[in-house]
């Protein structure tokens, strides 16, 4: 043996379940950063790249659970993770079980009764980007489990704490892809507008993104009208706004391109109208999505 | 008389015709800049602030065209430049007419045969930023138009050329647009999910925002795809994608908030991978907004 990172002993030893591409990145990580490290699949041959790196595999579940306070689970749904871990709960006590599967908040509430340590977890990020900053790892569940593996739970990219709501994390990951997926429809429909007009959409993207900064702004300003339940028009009326969606509309169906998109931005738009903010903010059509309006 | 810019003699001559909200920012841009600034509007009570400021209220329209060779119009729609215009068509010769009515391509395109030295605008602001550099103003039409009165147009905001389609300014103003209501419905949507686990939407908008700035490097690349005619999953798969925006159709629903905004999200998705396009990155995406997928 070659390896020795385990010999760093001012890093606490992690166990990683689960060792699909995620799994191994996150396995990867903690090597990298010095951490004795124990791994299981339940195909032991994806382990092989890993322990020639330093890592330990483990023979079974039980011995995977046993050799470290923090365990990481990375399986590919909350069945997996009952699965394999319903067996074992007496091995949970007094260890720290972060679940970074991907799952619903409900399925996370459920998982966190196991253990008093629960720690869920959602990754903004593709494993090869795990183990940098710009990876970012979203927490919620138990605020003591995450103050004490803090440390080593950075070592897989920027970790933030959402709360106490082991669901919050689930539900923050899913908030922010809706915001992701939002933005590049809109970009995507755009440059195929702007498409048909000859212009390419590396011409657009510049704009495009200049203009999503200042989106932020009104993001900021929405927030707070939110929070406080009022939505004075400071800037333009949904009025406003609903006589310049209809352009893209007309644009679209003059462009040959999807007017479905364009069109449900309107529909929305004009739900909220219909239930009395003709006159305010944009911010107001949170209430259509809440179901209030 | 205590008004002077008109005695400014550096700076050209300009015209106003609409007095609206917007077209009164505009004129008030030019004056305090110290452009001679002559103004009509239908409604001739609506000059009398802009006068006190130093404009000249013409006459009639014919006398407004007559007074600048620069002449700005910003009115409620086509059909009223058609209207107010077609009469004195004859006066446009050798002067440049600036629409910023809003309007749609065809449109831009249509009134520009009116006269050699057209530009067409929109306008990314609010009355109350115009003559500030965070006003955005898009041209497109005559270059040499743009280059001579350039210096004037950037009196009003920061002003940017798109090429000489006229009808390009239109389409990036609702393109533009677009990605706004897109991102803010998405963060709208994120808020009130959020909501229901009594997240304040002040405290997502941070992440929702950081998170945004991470997405404008996902348009540059996928813009780069696009112009390329490849999509390449460096990041993940639209299938990928299409199992996590299940998740957020489920928590929204498991919330009692909107389930028709993701679900469309995920039918987009759907017919993109009946598309064919499983394997390939989120910019294939385009391919069902171009009516091809």
């Amino acid at each position: 043996m070659t390896n020795t990172p385990n010999a760093d002993l001012g890093n606490e030893p992690v166990t990683v379940i689960g060792l699909g591409l995620m799994g191994t990145a996150l396995a990867a990580a903690f090597l990298d950063a010095g951490h004795p490290t124990t791994v299981w699949n339940r195909t032991p041959a994806k382990a092989v790249e890993l322990v020639a790196q330093g890592a330990v595999l483990a023979p079974s579940t039980a011995d995977a659970l046993r050799a470290s306070s923090l365990v990481v689970v990375c399986l590919s749904d909350a069945a997996s993770v009952r699965e394999a871990l319903a067996p074992h709960r007496a091995e949970l006590v007094g260890r720290t079980l972060v679940n970074l599967t991907s799952g619903t908040s409900d399925e996370a509430r459920e998982l966190s009764t196991w253990t008093g340590d629960y720690l869920d977890g959602a990754i903004m990020a593709i494993p090869g980007v795990i183990g940098r900053p710009e990876a970012f790892l979203l927490f919620s569940g138990s605020p003591e489990a995450f103050g004490k593996h803090r440390d080593s739970l950075d070592r897989l990219g920027s970790a933030t704490f959402f709360g106490e709501d082991p669901g919050l994390a689930s539900l923050y990951d899913v908030a922010l892809l809706g915001v992701m997926w939002g933005t590049l429809n809109a970009f995507l429909h755009g440059a195929a507008l702007l498409g048909t007009a000859k212009v390419d959409a590396t011409a657009f993207a510049p704009f495009a993104n200049q203009w999503v900064g200042s989106v932020t702004g009104f993001i900021s300003a929405y927030a707070d009208q939110i929070d406080r339940g009022a939505y004075p028009a400071e800037d333009a009326t949904l009025e406003t706004h609903l006589g310049t969606m209809k352009y893209l509309v007309r644009e679209s169906a003059a462009a040959g391109i999807d007017t479905d998109w364009p069109a449900r931005i309107q529909a929305l738009t004009e739900r909220a109208i219909d239930g009395g903010h003709a006159g305010t903010s944009y911010a107001s059509l949170i209430e259509v999505f809440r179901g209030q309006a």
